[in-house]
């Protein structure tokens, strides 16, 4: 997602290539196996009843580069995705030039916060506390193990999975594990992309493991969870109680989300309409205390993007003379270059009212937020459903034929539908 | 809203101009009122314990045109509304042109649904029927008595406001007026642009009415309202009982509302985010029984609109397999061309699976949704507040001054704030 803030480096992209060539046995056998795909591998269903742990927890996230030295990495790989920036036939061509020129510029973004993303600290702690009140609260799954697979960032899916069978889960021996989402509203930029590459790796590594495989169940999209709305609301009301009484309740609420391509959210993409659930349910939560506007950060590039722009919101609401403006990051689980730069030092630091033009604290090591999540995987832990009903269904102009195949692959059967 | 079904004939639009004419001095009164407008007139809070009625219950919504005779003036007002179609300068000249184009086109399609839009029905019976359950279950604000303003169609807000007058509100005697609006999402391009009209015709007929004239409170988006919610959940219900059993759960939910174009979007109307919640809230209510998808109708011209557009993402999925599709129009509480023209006989029609592509019976005369709005009304007559805090709030790329002086008007002082 992070276009904007992304950098890549032709030295990186040759790596990027170097990990396809060394796996490029295993792809040839992969895409035997998906074209006769025609029946999907066994069902996914889990039965709580009758499962034991350990249970893998693996969170799916984009991640980002830990020191400035892996945002060249982070770049190549980001812009070879063709889920998230489909470039056609030019990706292998385009994605390391585009990635090139953004290096300098990004790394020093990355320097100014600190040298790197924090989103791998955040996600493994986050992963880690989770896991011990699992292991409180959902015993008969226990132990729960935390597990962290970036997209475009150390650690790579690859990387997990190797993880996973070295410990002992799959290669014959069975055993569960749950793809646990960290992006609350489901995009096929996001959610898609990590899952997709899930699928490709487990295909590689276990397309032929049989009933032995690992068992993957998806937790996809939890917008409205009520661990995360609440600990988006009090996080608000935390940084409301910085403006003067007589202010507080005056003061705008900008809730803030990575903003989509039209040509994406033209395609289907759910992204928005979950996006405006998550909002609608912290107001609600909030008993509508103040005014508010889901706005929409990160454009970059010529393409129309979904709007209207936080940052322009910004200014256009300061030239109005509401000054007093909350920005709340609502589709991110944890302080990002996108909170942490583009919003504090862009933003807020460029509006000339760092006074009053606030952002909320990101969920990070929140405790109400990682409860959260330890209710939200009990749940999907004993319910026995594969993935949510909606995961299924493929956008109405989506034409990736990978997105198919991922999406009959954790469907489960009394979920699969024809689409 | 309705561009695309809208037709407009320059004898019409003389006709318009006329109504315009015969109000010219009271216009420019207003005007001065309007510039002069440093103090708001009198907040329009409502004080419940001491209200008593007769209530006045007005319903607004953009009406249609009941013969195809009215299709004319329909058009020629719709075409000259700036708060829907901002021509500009050009407004008077461009509006009429445009409109005269599509008449004939137009007029066959009023005429292929029974010769007039039902709005007008719909209309008076939801309001009357909820202003006789209003009297049973408010009696402190008994007698309500319904009237209706639509923007396009008869009757128009003056003539709502010339009735009101003569039924004994304002005019010196006060009493006490409510707004409710019948689009469940707000959006400038309607609720907006009534609310605009209203305050127009309220400074027009009552600008120097002082304390005696009408108190006007506002409902002005009720997207989640749970008798709302509820008469969607169940007609939706009913129409997945006419699949059969096996294929019930697999029907992919359509929902589809008008779409905005981008311009609109992008400035910050907070119509998308509110469709969004209502689908969410009906899903939740649902039980999630079904796959989903939310897109936008009645795109027309050569601009940008928000998608994805309702009938390709029929299209599209057909041509992926999914057959069985119910489309669910979201945004409308009664029949008008868009659902009886556009989707029964364009999209569902032209599709080619009109046994398998069904839509949901819209809320109309329905006991459940009647009841939900009595319920709604009567919340809000006991709540004391002026309209909600987020009526408030200005888009931040709004330019109208109009918008910023009406909003002025209906906000309460508790209310407003600096925007």
């Amino acid at each position: 997602m992070s276009l904007r803030h992304s950098v890549g480096r032709l030295s990186q992209r040759a790596g990027a290539s170097c990990t396809a060539a060394s796996a490029s046995h295993l792809t040839k056998v992969a895409a035997l196996q998906t074209r006769s795909f025609a029946t999907p591998v066994p069902p996914v269903t889990q039965n709580a009843a009758g499962s034991k742990g350990p249970t893998a927890m693996v969170f799916l996230n984009m991640g980002g580069p830990s020191t400035t030295d892996e945002v060249g990495d982070f770049l190549s790989r980001l812009f070879a995705d063709g889920d998230l920036i489909p470039l056609g036939r030019l990706q292998n061509y385009l994605g390391p030039f585009i990635s090139q020129r953004r290096t300098p510029k990004i790394q020093k973004q990355y320097a100014t916060i600190g040298g790197g993303s924090p989103i791998r600290k955040w996600s493994e702690l986050q992963n880690e506390e989770m896991c011990k009140i699992l292991d409180e609260i959902s015993p008969e799954t226990a132990p729960h193990k935390p597990y962290v697979a970036f997209r475009y960032a150390n650690p790579l899916t690859e990387e997990m999975y190797n993880r996973l069978l070295a410990d002992g889960f799959g290669n014959g021996k069975g055993g569960r594990a749950v793809a646990f989402t960290q992006y609350p509203q489901y995009s096929c930029s996001t959610t898609g992309s990590s899952l997709n590459e899930l699928w490709k790796w487990r295909q590689r590594l276990e397309g032929k493991a049989g009933p032995g495989a690992i068992q993957w169940s998806v937790i996809d999209r939890w917008p409205v969870h009520p661990g995360l709305v609440e600990a988006f609301a009090t996080n608000i009301e935390q940084k409301l109680l910085e403006y003067p009484e007589e202010r507080r309740s005056k003061a705008v609420l900008l809730f803030s989300a990575h903003s989509l391509p039209m040509d994406v959210v033209n395609r289907g993409d759910p992204y928005p309409a979950e996006v405006a659930a998550t909002v609608y349910a912290v107001m609600q939560r909030l008993g509508f205390s103040n005014p508010y506007r889901l706005c929409w950060q990160s454009q970059v590039g010529p393409k129309a993007w979904l709007g209207p722009q936080t940052s322009t919101s910004v200014e256009d609401y300061i030239a109005k003379g509401q000054k007093d403006l909350v920005l709340i990051p609502i589709a991110f689980t944890s302080d990002h270059i996108e909170t942490l730069y583009e919003l504090d030092r862009e933003v807020i630091g460029e509006s000339g009212h760092a006074d009053t033009v606030k952002r909320v604290e990101s969920l990070n090591g929140n405790p109400i937020f990682i409860k959260g999540l330890a209710n939200l995987a009990k749940s999907h832990l004993q319910s026995g459903v594969a993935c949510s009903y909606q995961m299924g269904l493929r956008c109405p102009g989506c034409k990736s034929e990978r997105c198919a195949e991922s999406k009959k692959f954790f469907a489960s059967p009394e979920n699969a539908f024809a689409v």
